[in-house]
């Protein structure tokens, strides 16, 4: 049943679909699709397409074409794929949503995957690539973590755990189409992605958020504990740059991290925004509030050396460098 | 939210659920039940109940309810739970169901677990214990395994890693219908379980059925590989006995192995059955097949302490005449 090696694709002329792709992540796949000269991009996302969704100007291209597009739906879907070539699922709930709707959570991030990887073998598309994340090996590591990591689930909170596991169950089923249809697709692991058109929803990059308006506020940014907690977050540019070589890619059936490869610690990072904004006020300790929060060990990073040896991908831009340019868009 | 502590619960006079209930664990509960004079027991089943189940003259008792019940309708559940005290989930499909039909495979572990979990809680359940799996750890592991290990998804079957990342999910959910409901339960993770009943639906102790069938036909039972693989099976009437302790329990809100805790080389099994049937054939030691078989390393067992601890728990049936019972009931 399998189609016998990688058929090649290319973004130039290329049709595509974006699940999830009014997001930060598809917002920046949009622009770098349209900058690759593609001839048609699907965002399908259930969003409206106003204020609330990620893509801003984007909206306005010719190439760009917007679907109120229900992951859950698969006739939706399997319509939408007619004459696509390439599509990425981006559309997922995060561990806030597992823990306000898991009703919801469930059917967008496992049964909403099945129906976009059946959508997509029905439709013959050539490649497809899933969203994945770091959330697949758990919370409360720390050092460097590599692809053949397992899941740490003991002892974390448990709506963090269902969507790792969400996680593993979406990359599994890939696995399981390529067996069966030979549906070729890679797995991208994002570690904490941010940057311009970030939204309210990512619990981990909601933090620079916060430490912002605090700061914009006049009030001291939070830290939790000793600060000294650990996180690696990738510019959602440098994200997106990686789904389209992904995309291009003849590799096939591999999961890989997308990260940006070294730990920064909470307190250096609100150092950096409060350098940024230019403020003088000091950080407070906090003892925990009792949110959802996904605790790191120290020197927490995800090794990005075979996304670099797959697809030639290597993160580019420098923390600081991208937290200016998400600071600017809030302004 | 909470209830605010335990409340009794004992099988004597007591009203329960058991879905997934004409399965092999779930037969061996019924007749725990029974022999621990519960007032009801309601098999919520969406087998015929006919020569398919493993009740057999379970059947027959006043006490036993049958109804052809779907995990996955949410109407169905919440109405059948009324007046019930607690609850027992073992409806799931395992690795195998996992990779002939994900679609039904997610609905009824995931959703229908959900499903589970609400209906509880809507009807006030008391407790409720739910059926996870020593797949929470993964396959090609070895040695002693506690509740704190994290899940191995790297190398193993898609199918096999989805199954187990479908029962962490499941734990998860129980985790939080505890926190937001104080709705009280146990999550008990299986080893390999066998006894009388045992159906060809469970790829490990399909093994020993295979083993004696050959035999019984006159050819060679196969190993593969070396024959050192190892397993840990636990007798279901353990189980089942592991389950009432568990709704009897004033313990809530933990998941723990219940398991033989010790391994076997299934050359070692092979043997026994083989001196069992009392047949001079030797096996034959043969490379993979290529079926989904989920290997493990050296020396597997699932540590029980905990549920010894918190249950006074532990397995009481030898593994031989766990062996001769099931061997005989096939004849």
């Amino acid at each position: 049943m399998t189609r016998g090696g990688v058929m090649a694709i290319k973004i130039d002329g290329g049709k595509f679909l974006i699940a999830g792709g009014a997001s930060l992540v598809g917002s920046h796949l949009v622009k770098a699709m349209i900058a690759g000269n593609a001839a048609k991009i699907l965002v399908y996302d259930p969003v409206l397409f106003d204020k609330t969704d990620s893509l801003g100007a984007l909206k306005e291209d010719p190439r760009v074409h917007l679907v109120p597009g229900d992951v859950t739906k698969l006739h939706q879907f399997i319509e939408q794929m007619d004459g696509i070539d390439g599509a990425v699922n981006l559309a997922a709930y995060m561990s806030l949503g597992f823990s306000q709707n898991p009703w919801d959570a469930i059917d967008v991030n496992i049964k909403g995957h099945l129906n976009f990887l059946e959508s997509a073998r029905l439709n013959n598309l050539k490649k497809v690539v899933f969203a994945s994340s770091s959330a697949v090996y758990g919370f409360g590591i720390g050092g460097g973590i590599a692809e053949d990591m397992p899941h740490k689930t003991n002892g974390i909170p448990a709506p963090a755990a269902a969507y790792g596991s969400s996680k593993i169950i979406g990359e599994q089923l890939c696995r399981m189409y390529q067996q069966k249809y030979g549906l070729d697709y890679l797995a991208l692991r994002f570690s904490t992605v941010y940057g311009e058109g970030q939204h309210h929803r990512a619990a981990n990059a909601l933090y620079i958020i916060e430490t912002y308006e605090r700061l914009t506020r006049g009030q001291a940014p939070q830290l939790f504990g000793d600060g000294t907690e650990s996180k690696d977050f990738v510019y959602a540019g440098d994200v997106a740059r990686a789904l389209v070589m992904a995309l291009e890619s003849e590799a096939t059936d591999a999961a890989m991290n997308i990260s940006g490869g070294r730990s920064i610690m909470t307190k250096d990072l609100v150092q950096m925004i409060t350098d940024i904004v230019g403020s003088p006020i000091q950080p407070e300790y906090i003892e925990d509030d009792g949110r959802v929060r996904l605790k790191t060990g120290k020197g927490l990073h995800y090794i990005n050396s075979k996304a670099h040896s797959l697809l030639g991908w290597k993160p580019e831009m420098p923390l600081e460098d991208g937290l200016r340019r998400l600071l600017g868009s809030l302004q």
